[in-house]
């Protein structure tokens, strides 16, 4: 069983995390790996910096977690993530045995833990991760919030600024 | 529209893909991605020689093709590979906008393009990959096959040795 203060440290872990994502302008999203209150893989999403589809906040945190215990069973072991796993990270999360996932905002576009649809629920595959969402749920909404509207002002600015470009022209 | 014969070409390197994780002890799966008749990306399965849960066939194919094309988009790609994708990898071909997959062997333990579950298939999501499962399927059944039973036989000579040498004790 895992403290409220465990649980506060690791999510906010999981929230520095994704501010190394935001910091490189990628959608801000943090994970970070437990086995016994030791923090054993961390991870950002890197798709755009890296262009890989591949590159979420989670699966860098598995990967990090499975080398540390040089083991792909990663038994016992909790993930906290700033967002709810999209499929890919929620088969791995499944494939890497993890025990329980908490995460912060509800992804309601690609949500796996039960916003789009519930992959720890399909009774048929071998492991069934326990999930709990919403932690620190106004603190997981704000940082994506915040990182999109920053996106749109720029967008505008940009707008504006090749229209003045062009009036001058 | 690819040929036949492309799909044949590319379903076999797949094999060969496959062919390499089993001289490594590893569940034969092999996959590899292609673009404009091309092969831009092959990986197979290497779980257990490196300890890492995400290193499936599909992930590792996918990532070689992000970093030739240096995108992760892999918008007009196809991905063949020998058993139907597991949820993580199924994910992944959703994540990276890959076009079309085809598959050998269909999982009825982990499928996730219609045995098990059809992400594919999920409305909500924002890419609906193609799938068609069956291609060269004894040939998938038997590469596996051949791979379980050879464990098995392994299984039962180390158990006879053990049983010798308690005796002679």
């Amino acid at each position: 069983m895992i403290s409220k203060e465990d649980k506060q440290i690791f999510m906010q872990a999981a929230f520095s995390e994704a501010e190394k994502a935001r910091q490189k302008d990628e959608v801000p999203i943090g994970a970070v790996v437990v086995k016994d209150s030791q923090i054993i893989g961390t991870g950002h999403n890197e798709r755009e910096e890296k262009q890989d589809a591949t590159l979420h906040a989670e699966t860098t945190a598995i990967r990090m977690a499975c080398e540390y215990l040089n083991s792909w069973r990663l038994e016992g072991c909790q993930l906290f993530v700033t967002l709810e796993p999209c499929p890919m990270c929620a088969g791995a999360i499944i494939n890497s045995r993890i025990e329980t996932v908490y995460y912060s905002a509800f992804d309601p576009k690609a949500g796996a833990c039960g916003s789009v649809l519930d992959l720890f629920a399909v009774e048929k595959l071998n492991h069934h991760p326990r999930a709990y969402g919403g932690l620190y749920l106004d603190q997981g909404k704000q940082i994506l919030k915040t990182f999109f509207q920053d996106i749109r002002k720029r967008q505008k600015l940009l707008k504006k600024g090749r229209k003045n470009n062009a009036d001058t022209l």
